[in-house]
């Protein structure tokens, strides 16, 4: 397969689409050093994307911002800085994304374990990711030729841990290749409408 | 308990409103033709409509909308008109009337079962709720003064049967008096944090 891994630079992506080298051919995207230039927050950035890509059978999104910050702080800007990058950005990616997109290719999107359980100063990034999950299970019902989308939602990742341990205290750290898994088994499978959670939790 | 209903006028908010008003001194809000006029899509105006109404005890939102279209033929901006309608019009009415509401008083938003029920031609409106769900369990982490937050998440309700039948296949109606029922527990009860869900799923 044809596989587009925007964010494929980044702590997750690298080891996805490395994961997805294996067996696929892997172009990664992103805003700088890739093979394939994008900026997900920017939809005239992704169909030039995908007007210079042909013949592509899935598409991989590990990209995708939204600020932390105390509720009382945030202002109605700062929640849409999320809503253009995480949310919207991934949603382009299959409006754009499914006209050219093979018949049975999929699309694998990526939240986060905030949407279900979250932590303090993370308002945003929990909306963003609970709204991609009914996205996820709405579009399935209307992509065409047999296009399947699913989304990954993984509790805090091991590589991630140095960074992010404080924000999310009493956490279970989940292993790479669990994660890495779940976008083979979206990719690789038949599954769609599906929200692949790899949570840990108590 | 001094309650503003925001959209107190529509199908739905003006069974809730009659509801609370057996015990409880309502104000009703809307765009049009009510006690207290408020565009929730505009943040400015949700900011007039708390400046000019003090000692308030909940703040209950039956209001917003999103485009229903299908996917192939949704543009970004029709995305965003749910956005800042139904999403952050809910988001911003929690964000500043936070400030002002009485300690110990509480939001009540308002989604719908296309966040985890989808049907076709909905992926805005689904993506807009199921974000609401998340941003309730997240702003309950950090609200001020023991303020409270939760959202009411009904199927197709019997008072919408007549124009909605024929976009919700075979979904089973629910009745007025559980809708208004979903509310009264949110505002009179002490839950936090909470979907209230009315479902009748098959």
């Amino acid at each position: 397969m044809k596989i587009i891994v925007v964010g494929g630079s980044g702590t997750i992506g690298k080891k996805v689409a490395g994961r997805l080298r294996e067996h696929h051919d892997v172009v990664v995207a992103g805003r700088t050093s890739v093979e394939l230039t994008v900026d997900i927050s920017d939809s005239k950035s992704i169909e030039r994307m995908f007007n210079e890509t042909v013949n592509v059978d899935a598409v991989v999104c590990i990209a995708g911002e939204a600020k932390w910050a105390p509720l009382q702080s945030m202002e109605e800007e700062d929640f849409y800085f999320g809503i253009r990058s995480k949310l919207m950005g991934q949603v382009n990616l299959v409006r754009i994304g499914s006209a050219s997109l093979n018949p049975g290719g999929s699309f694998t999107l990526t939240t986060g374990i905030l949407a279900d359980d979250p932590v303090v100063n993370a308002t945003s990034p929990a909306m963003v990711n609970g709204a991609i999950h009914s996205f996820v299970r709405a579009a399935t019902l209307e992509l065409p030729e047999g296009q399947r989308i699913n989304a990954v939602s993984a509790g805090l990742v091991e590589d991630s841990l140095d960074v992010y341990r404080d924000y999310f205290p009493g956490h279970n750290a989940i292993p790479m290749d669990k994660v890495a898994n779940a976008y083979v088994k979206a990719i690789e499978g038949r599954m769609t409408g599906r929200v692949i959670t790899i949570y840990d939790n108590q």
